[in-house]
């Protein structure tokens, strides 16, 4: 039995899939559908069809899973709810304070024209989401916390390169070693934004550019840098083509609490990534999840899920009974 | 909605489960069942009763969902088929190899009487299984890895106190630095069984006893020792009891693999234990699939499952609303 896949939208995240397919034998690409030209996408895959996106219904009998790969600001909020009408869905939608919003509209879609959607796969929402809900049901007393990096933030680049005279920029999050030790600890520190990660920028001016000026408006901007200790280099653009070129990320998630009838005894949880591609480990975890859609699809057990609701052994390729004897 | 625990067997686990549920408002303990004079328990709870396990038929109606606190070598393999004519219940077997056994046992008589149950709840099998499938699934090209330690071994230090004059003896697991760092390194390195842990061992000799007779009994044992590299101390009765009287335990489970179209990035996945009190850390798991086994008791969903079975969701005190918006 093949699961015939569908991925709309052809970027970082939609080519991660499309290679994720390619791990997965029961996975097969089936087609790619696109808002480009569809004879100007060129995929990895060969013989597999690229449709313009406006075709996507006419081939909802092909596709059992389809796998959107919109940014969160503004696709998946009218794309997941729009293709769940016609597909079983899976997103990545990563905007954590609108996601009960997205889930609500995403459900009363799916509800109603019995399909499975799936939506925040990922590592953050996602694996990191799991081990907290895991960590917080075996330690009820406790304290979390959520680490972030060493890697490459895309929204603080971004805030770097609107800034005048900067012509490109690269933004690392880099969680502070003191502070990871003391959650290690058990020891439940308070940690403030400060304490907890630094940023680091490395930032191509234009010739003759006011470096002075670029720092400060880097280290002083708002939301994005003001709460942190922040460091400028500046690099040529040869330089960061070279060394900075990689979309790295990763991250921990610490859970420490006290059991006993007296809280005597301390425990850490502890659960780290460190990826070498942010978008391809994104889309792993979403082709394990376009898995699980399909079997509860198969089931008929309709409706938006999130990763809590999806039984871990519905991820696995393997049957319940080598997973019982190979992997419990 | 208060969900009523019965434990079964009041040792380390049982009265770690004790704690457990002292932690969690919506379990409560309603009966300890045990092989010894019923009279001569006495529990840490208040106003709950302590029964002989012959009277746990009769109580059964008193109880959601029981909690069986027995060994793994001869108390679970009859105790969990037996009791799940009555009970729903959740046990801790952890015999690796006879798994697949157990489940078919279980759950042959838990399907015939419309009950659920939930075997090998714990770390590992248990969390650490949780984390095999899941970086299993997510990476399904790259390599497994667990490790143990530091920690006590209780069946290695067992296997000493056997030996002639051997009075008393503690044995630590302990995991070697330099392989934890080759596998985080991506490398997928071939680690033998000497290269991945050492054993540190403290014996109490009985006076005047033949000491390098003892280390080398201990360093030649086959199955235990004799593939390690095993360092022995010889310490008195009241240093065992001041240093190495906890019953600390932990380690960790790391995946790495490749993505990539032609598997250029490399990921490491990783989650670690490191835990004060093996019994009641495991005690700790075991309470929170106590709550997922009384959920899938009211829907029906009966037979028996492992930690592989469960939503993450049911596990949770929390609604799935509240989980949504807090923690995913």
């Amino acid at each position: 039995m093949t699961i015939r896949i569908g991925i709309l939208g052809y970027g970082n995240l939609g080519r991660g899939v499309e290679c994720a397919i390619r791990q997965n034998p029961d996975l097969q690409l089936a087609a790619v559908f696109t808002r480009r030209n569809p004879e100007s996408v060129k995929i990895l895959t060969e013989n597999v069809p690229v449709y313009s996106v406006d075709e996507a219904q006419a081939h909802k009998d092909e596709i059992d899973v389809l796998i959107l790969c919109g940014g969160s600001a503004t696709d998946l909020p009218t794309q997941t709810p729009a293709f769940a009408q016609w597909f079983n869905v899976v997103d990545s939608f990563d905007t954590h304070a609108t996601i009960p919003a997205h889930f609500d509209a995403v459900d009363a879609v799916a509800q109603k024209n019995g399909k499975v959607a799936l939506i925040s796969a990922g590592w953050d929402p996602g694996m990191f989401s799991l081990n907290r809900l895991y960590a917080n049901a075996v330690l009820p007393c406790g304290a979390d916390y959520t680490f972030w990096g060493k890697g490459v933030s895309q929204g603080h680049s971004d805030a770097i390169r609107r800034i005048e005279c900067v012509k490109d920029a690269r933004q690392y999050t880099i969680p502070v070693d003191a502070a990871l030790e003391a959650v290690r600890s058990g020891s439940q520190p308070n940690l403030s934004t400060r304490e907890k990660h630094t940023r680091e920028c490395f930032v191509v001016a234009e010739e003759g550019a006011d470096l002075a000026r670029i720092e400060n408006e880097i280290k002083t901007m708002p939301n994005y840098f003001a709460d942190y200790d922040t460091t400028v280099h500046f690099i040529s653009e040869e330089e960061l083509k070279k060394n900075h070129n990689g979309i790295p990320h990763g991250g921990f998630v610490i859970r420490t609490g006290k059991t006993g009838w007296n809280e005597e005894n301390t425990h850490v949880i502890e659960y780290s990534l460190k990826l070498d591609s942010n978008p391809e480990f994104t889309s792993s975890v979403i082709a394990a999840y376009a898995r699980a859609v399909y079997r509860l699809a198969q089931k008929g057990d309709f409706g938006c899920k999130t990763v809590f609701d999806i039984a871990p052994a519905l991820l696995s390729a393997q049957s319940p009974e080598e997973l019982r004897a190979h992997m419990l």
